[in-house]
């Protein structure tokens, strides 16, 4: 066969280099991921553990070799975790470098470690491992910040404040109301981890390099031994899949973008116009000079997480895209994105989950502002439907004309006096004063999943037993 | 109050209008829904009958309006599906086209249907029983796609292939099992869609605006009337929540991505190098003057739809992200997003579907690619650790070796003579040739989930009786 | 050559059929373009009679052919125009659709015009020109935006408000300044469509199906024809090349994302609680019941823009990642996206300017904002610093200890006595009053782009004459 | 006014401690961000010297405390370049890092440095420094990889290969013309970058907090000090602006598709089904046992890479979304993207420039692949039009009853006889020969930019000038 080496490196060489470094390190820094995946040591320390404990129970080594083996990989773990262990670029990634450094310890028997696997299945175990991990991080911390979140709704399950469409001023609710739908989101995120880890929960190891193996490994038993309900069921999937990281990513992004509404609403509320909460010091920083001044800036941080996880999905998702079976080395991008994710997601976790337990609410100013813009107007309305018997769009017509009365005398709905209301609709009794007033209307809306007080604190109770 | 009026609008007149379009006709076209939500009809008038019925039952309306509205309801559902409707971008959105109809059918009846009821619990229930309904149309469509997949894996299970890593020759593996690695990814996306669906299968339906009603409602009924497991318990959260549509989102990405892998691996298969499989004519387009050429055209498109999905659900993320509770008319701008990630997605899986179905499979041509490249040197190896002892490492290097003295030869290693075999290491015997050539590797490969045919056909047998 | 018919089909018709469509029905869903690509009508037109009246002057067909070409084609946008087109799924695509009425029209020349042509040249220069023509959309579009824009700061060149960090009140500012932050934003967004349009202006016209063409054309001609720069230098490159489309939308998302700040801030000061802006019935809804309330509809939907602008973005690079030279199908999904982008942009631009335009800007309101929260402490400071020589720290220290006097005295800085500052430190003469207060403090800041209104009256007169 | 804490503190110690940190701990690694905003130290350093020194020149400071900063950040530099320097956490940041470290060195006159300048000018300085080196870096890189490619076209200009579309031979073009395809669309990437660092070449400092300042400073002389083309215009948006991140990273993203689509064709072409190129040792990893194995990782890594930087672009575009005016915290999330997005891309261009220059190019298959598939099928047709006249629609007719004969004959379409041509159409020639055959069909392709050796040369000419 011709074959023509077209030589322009000597053309480029006429040109001068551009690169500051020579083709060795700049390879050498695009294909090697020990910088990152060290952070993958622990369990890719269990993972070589349970394969050889299988290889020895069915007779593929022996169980010198087997116990040599384990043994050795405690004490890389031991120098690992102490810090006294020495990473090495040149070999590349984390499985390479304990290996080398097991060789070193046990020497020959270092070598039968890695028979029936290989690096395709050791890291597709391993980095499921890790994510399964995070998925318990995450449903902890959920379980932390929802618990903070009910604290906030027990202590004010009847303070009443404005609740907002459009940020307008609509209808009064609690604020216990509004904490207890926070817990409802939180709640569901906590179900995506719990399903997420559900279906990630099978082991890829004994996959070997995309086909199984002829030795005869015992799949089942590597699966239980690292806490996995079965094995993979096809080996050019268990390498190839990349699923688990990307359900993970969607359900962080999920629960990022209830975590920035929440970061939002603290921010508004912090500032000088609403007044609703003041931020502890812990979570915001000051100024020497304006000593009344409190940024709200792990809120604001918080707020912007989610770009940083949506990013790191749609990194993945990208990466992903029209990849052929089995390995292929761009996957090799995916532990950074997820990475820096969940570190990200539990940091946000824990942070909002102090802030709302340090929170200080202004319970007459969340009441003041409740209580302003005609905000019982809705409640005036149904009383004509439900008690004068109105038909809906003539019930709103009187309504108007009310508030119209109202705005003109500068007070609000409540000060009317019945004489006045009659004038407007002689079917008004003095029962209308019963729904009208913040306190009324929120107490009013028994339906369930309302905001009245009582079915506020039937959802705390629920979710205090769920929880427990 | 002073209020000061800026007045640019007369300079802006001075500097010449701008807008192709006066700003009644700007604010119409950016605000009017009707134009996309018209496709919640069915969902509309479905809910609305519930909720009516639910009224008459609580007492709050009489039984004749009730069936009333009922019956109107089934009259405006006619004319939507023959095509009668006209639809009026005045009345701005789904919910007011068939009420203002209604109320054109039954009179002032019509009026009472909105009792205890807004439009934000109103929308929140018709989007949510659409994207149920297309999560039962992903399940549906992922049947199908499957059982296609498992149809081409029995023909082909024990069809001898190249397993690729990195797009080269690793292993072979076979045809069946590479297929039912699809299976195994579509069948996660499949409880994907059905966890999604059991999350988001709670009713909002009667939390009114954003704080429940004072009217004595039956949610539950309501719920149960529209096929929920129940109510949703908090009704800010109610009319706040798009998680249903960002799970549907993100569960259609992962699985566009598994289609995009797919279509790639079927738009390089039928290369003119590769040739490994002939797309049907009905799947692919011609040319009229090159009549070997077939266009992989619906592969290509299929390839590109994960871009859509994916840019679709970055859309309701960014939508999603920081916005204040409870409704914000930035979520109007969620279904559109959703309807376009829904049809691309049912659409791609019957379009896969049907091509995998009618896929030719070149059997000779992927038997000589497997059997090319040295790909049973793996099986060289392992036997030569597992039948004669050696240490990987030792066995690795008498593998390359006897893979040099193959390439000088240049033949593959089972047309190596044992003399030659045993002239690089002594303990090879005859037996050496039962792991050589692509059909022994296959069979040898029986552990678990890996590619010899006995394994694939068991996989088929588990799949087919758990789809059925 | 053996060729295997796995035959599935039949047994997926055992199954029983998926599938709500046939595969025929399957095929030209995912397959035509024609719902979409008579968007390009004008477009395809213009480049076709270009092509032809080059092909007569070269001398590859007669004038007789080129004029009834060009003639027939003008017919055919007439009957587009007139919406007098059928369009046909059968053909496909708008090339397809064009070519066979003209046809019709015409008869035997019409076979003509594709000589020296391809739908891949075809399609990249209908779609650049639509493109071309956004970027003049947008451009105009943000020019009527920014005279929105320089008219409201001109009317408030002097208006005092709060300036925000972390939504919290840092210092005043002025509201001309605050608008004319928006004008530099915006013009720099014009500045990217003009580099926009300036690079995509190449013609692919005559770069034919990927390797350019045997007959003598000059592309030099069709490309003046059509108004652009020169032909594209690279056959190949031009009908694979989608950068311009992924330029224009990257444009328009960080556009989209100026908007979403502007609109968050027009949503946050239309709150009860803030009430520095009153939005104009045109971009608002209210409520029948509640007549104070104005709710930021148009806002809000253009908040949300920026979702919708870059999922859109999102898609098309996720599409066009890893895609071989030279045309693919999975390119046909460029087009929806960039329509959908494209029209969001211009309708957010000019809703935006309407707003804008037609704001009631509550000047007491700004002002009273601005005076409270010791918002001129910073000026109390560097005055220290400039006139007594005090180091930073020590008028740090100084101004926080009158600012704690004032707090306790329940009055702001400048109600503070001489005496009280004095008591504090001695240094401090009756000249601290003139820096003192929000009107001083503002037109003290006379730095280049300062707050002061003399330098934002400088500004505004300087983007007037620009942009004259 | 009553101030109402909630207290669920003590609640939620009751339900025992979730975090693993202290608040402490959780507030300052969720605010602290000098563990990546050192590498800003160099621009943070040099926007400080520029700053003192004006301050002096302005009679703000003394020019001996203008001296002894300016002396005394050149040692801190050092000591930061040295790695001598230990970065305090509870500094938080680079600025204060730097001051704190400033002030010991030199004492009292640090204190003035802070004069007429803020944290919010102060980092947008930076930042846009650090960015504007990347442009410069860009450019760089894509300078060194267009010369890869000119030099690969240099040497290939006239070897043919398949041109393909859909992955199917289409027609024949040359090695030199796909390369400097690869050329126009790097080519665009510089003009992006170039325009981008224009746009940004503004200078944010002197906008201090976000008002401007009352001390006299000259904005014009640091702007110029710091190779500024002028200073911001508007301070407000000095400190407010992220765009010149968002077109960076959006002019990357470009770019990384770019790449993406070059390594996609190199790891198709590295496949033994097509064997089109052979990596380099240097840009990819073997197999200790499969010594013909060539895994092409540095190629697949680059693919991935567009993910990771599209990924920080979606990240730093949503971060952005809705936030007011001025600075908000949420912006300190943009530097770790743009770190990320410059990091990878300069590496890639690096990788791809060293693997392109590298490439052994194997001209017989690749002339192999071109000669079949009747390749030169359009050539005949074309002959037909432009020779004898034929209407296009049946000199396609006659094109495809020739290839049908050459199909029958096994032979491909240069192989037919003359009399065979003639008995399909008898004004076929012998001239037919001069066009068939794939040297001849390349030859002929002579329009402006077409795959013609002498159209490639000229290419290549031009751009060696234009970038000498």
């Amino acid at each position: 066969m011709t074959e023509q080496t077209s030589e322009p490196k000597s053309s480029n060489a006429m040109w001068g280099g551009r690169f500051a470094a020579g083709p060795d390190a700049i390879m050498e820094a695009i294909n090697a991921s020990i910088g990152f995946d060290q952070r993958l040591a622990a369990q890719d320390i269990r993972g070589s553990r349970a394969h050889a404990a299988m290889l020895a129970a069915q007779g593929i080594i022996t169980d010198n070799d087997a116990s040599a083996i384990r043994e050795g990989l405690l004490t890389v773990l031991s120098e690992i975790e102490e810090g006294k262990f020495t990473f090495s670029t040149a070999l590349e990634d984390i499985h390479m470098n304990v290996e080398a450094r097991l060789k070193e310890i046990i020497g020959e028997p270092a070598g039968r470690l890695h028979t029936a696997r290989s690096r395709n299945d050791q890291v597709a175990t391993d980095f499921r491992l890790w994510v399964r991990d995070q998925c318990d991080a995450a449903i902890n911390g959920l379980d932390g910040l929802i618990k903070s979140l009910i604290g906030q709704a027990e202590a004010g399950a009847d303070w009443v404040m404005p609740g907002f469409t459009h940020l307008q001023t609509a209808q009064p609710v609690t604020w216990g109301h509004h904490m207890m739908a926070y817990v409802e989101m939180f709640a569901r995120d906590l179900g995506r981890f719990t399903d997420a880890r559900k279906r990630m929960n099978e082991s890829p190891l004994g996959a070997a390099a995309l086909a199984g193996t002829g030795f005869d490994i015992d799949r089942h038993a590597t699966a239980k031994a690292l806490d996995f309900d079965r094995p993979m069921a096809n080996s050019l999937d268990a390498v190839s899949d990349r699923d688990f990281a990307l359900e993970f990513l969607s359900a962080s992004s999920i629960c990022a973008v209830h975590m920035s509404r929440l970061a939002e609403e603290l921010v508004i509320w912090s500032s000088a116009q609403f007044r609703f909460v003041a931020m502890s010091d812990k979570w915001s920083t000051g100024s020497s000079i304006m000593p009344q001044k409190r940024n709200p800036d792990a809120a604001e941080l918080i707020r912007a997480k989610i770009g940083r996880i949506l990013g790191a999905t749609v990194a993945l998702f990208t990466i992903m895209k029209g990849l052929p079976l089995a390995y292929s080395k761009d996957m090799q991008e995916d532990k950074e994105q997820v990475f820096d994710a969940a570190d990200n997601l539990m940091l946000s976790l824990a942070a909002m989950a102090g802030m709302i337990s340090d929170l200080t609410v202004k319970t007459d100013k969340l009441e003041a502002a409740a209580s302003s813009g005609f905000s019982t107007a809705t409640d005036l309305a149904d009383w004509l439907v439900r008690e004068a018997g109105l038909p809906f769009r003539d019930a709103h017509h009187v309504t108007g004309t009310l508030v119209a009365m109202a705005e003109d005398k500068g007070c609000d709905l409540p000060d009317l006096t019945l004489a006045d209301m009659q004038s407007v609709n002689a079917a008004i009794t003095e029962d209308i004063f019963t729904v009208l007033g913040v306190h009324n209307s929120v107490a009013s809306r028994m339906s369930y999943g309302g905001t009245a007080p009582a079915q506020v604190r039937a959802q705390i109770t629920r979710w205090k037993e769920a929880l427990a």
